[in-house]
């Protein structure tokens, strides 16, 4: 049996098409309305993995993702990378001048909005999922109403591009992480990337030594983030990607964090897909 | 004359909240929908100085509100931190059984959502403003349909408060910054704490470099977040929030930073808030 795949959306939406790039065609998908229920379907076993979007060139980290990967104790098993293509799509035959609102995922709206300041009349509002959005227009054939949603969502809906590739960031990267309950079975060999989080007092200099540590076990940052710790005032945890070539030196790396860093975590290990 | 202040949001909106707290109960406020608005009514002169929600202990940074403040040359001359208590309230003599839809800002949604997971019957629906939909419920006189807002918006459109202190995290402390297109005339010896922005190459150490000259020169970072630069690839932006005791050290580790990163950049020099 084919193990389902949760994605949060329908098909498609973006996290659709990851799916499809990541496991390729035939993949079994969840479609989760929203992120709590795509982690449900991971904990009560409807799904043997998940997509999750965790960081775009816009908004930076999704620092909720985070949270729920981290409290929910689950497992970044790979990752992938696509440029977000947005769309304004809307019934066949009508022209923008016609549309009156836009419906779309708020992230979706931030992308776009320098294009909608051309058309003061479209008034936009936020929804669930771009491609559900798609969907009701179709299914419902409502007039004067459009979405932002990804060519697959024109396509598979039937609507019509109004606006082809209406994102300002003409590559705009978004950082999709494959999740799953159980700890990853890649081979050693085949790692070379991973994510940690940790907590450190607001001491000066903390920070700095430990990242002369992950330097001198040749680790390379590619992302850091800061964190307060609500409940305790002047700690902070930091979530860090780091890539490197052997899995030995991030063995080296995760021994003195361990010693070093509080609550010293390892949120996973996988091949970087960004070459 | 008095200088106008823009916030995001209606006069009952946690930005309200905040210009009362910073500039006092005479504040004179400019009602902005949104925070692209809420610039223009800096660079267009309507408004002298802005206040502008840019980090939460739920979602992290606002990176498109760093962004806005970096593209825009704005100078941030001051912050302010709040915890943020978010209520349920509708038309008096109703109860929660009779609330068909609750409507609010996304942030404000995604901080009660563990509250909304106990009634299921009701929908969630994201809006522009907090206070906005309090102000209309009570404008509309609507039946059924809630706002998650502050207790000043409560007051303010005289509705009651059907579950109050409903945010999932009981110390959710919002930091807000107040922003203005001319640089700080803030006496140096009150300024302890500035936000910088620089990149770096995706170099093994680069990071742990700059970070101990920081620590040298005697700063404490209190933020730290890496954003991938679009058009470069391997390239890094990193915000960071540092304090310091003298202002002289605060000089003496400018003058390094510009040698040792590209395109160095001070968004602002003020005084510390968290103390």
């Amino acid at each position: 049996m084919k193990t389902k795949v949760a994605i949060q959306g329908i098909r498609g939406s973006f996290h659709h098409l990851v799916a499809q790039e990541y496991f390729h065609d035939g993949v079994d998908v969840h479609e989760c309305l929203s992120f709590d229920k795509l982690v449900d379907s991971l904990l009560d076993k409807t799904c043997g993995m998940a997509v999750m979007a965790i960081e775009n060139s816009i908004a930076g980290s999704i620092i909720p993702n985070y949270a729920l990967i981290d409290a929910n104790h689950l497992h970044i098993i790979g990752e992938h990378y696509i440029n977000i293509h947005q769309n304004l799509m809307a019934l066949k035959g009508q022209e923008i001048e016609d549309i009156n609102e836009v419906y779309s995922h708020p992230m979706a709206l931030l992308q776009t909005k320098e294009f909608f300041k051309k058309y003061p009349h479209i008034k936009l509002i936020e929804d669930a999922d771009t491609a559900e959005v798609a969907q009701r227009i179709h299914e419902q054939q409502l007039d004067g109403v459009g979405a932002v949603a990804s060519y697959a969502a024109a396509k598979m809906y039937d609507l019509e591009i109004l606006g082809p590739e209406i994102q300002t960031i003409k590559n705009n990267a978004t950082r999709f992480v494959i999740v799953q309950t159980k700890n990853s079975a890649i081979p050693e060999d085949e790692i070379n990337k991973a994510s940690l989080k940790f907590e450190l007092d607001h001491k000066r200099g903390s920070l700095a030594t430990i990242l002369n540590v992950m330097s001198d076990c040749r680790m390379n940052l590619t992302k850091i983030q800061s964190l307060p710790i609500i409940e305790t005032p002047w700690k902070y945890s930091f979530f860090v990607d780091v890539t490197f070539e052997k899995y030995s030196d991030f063995e080296k790396a995760k021994s003195v964090l361990e010693i070093m860093a509080e609550h010293f975590k390892v949120l996973g290990e996988y091949k970087n897909a960004r070459l």
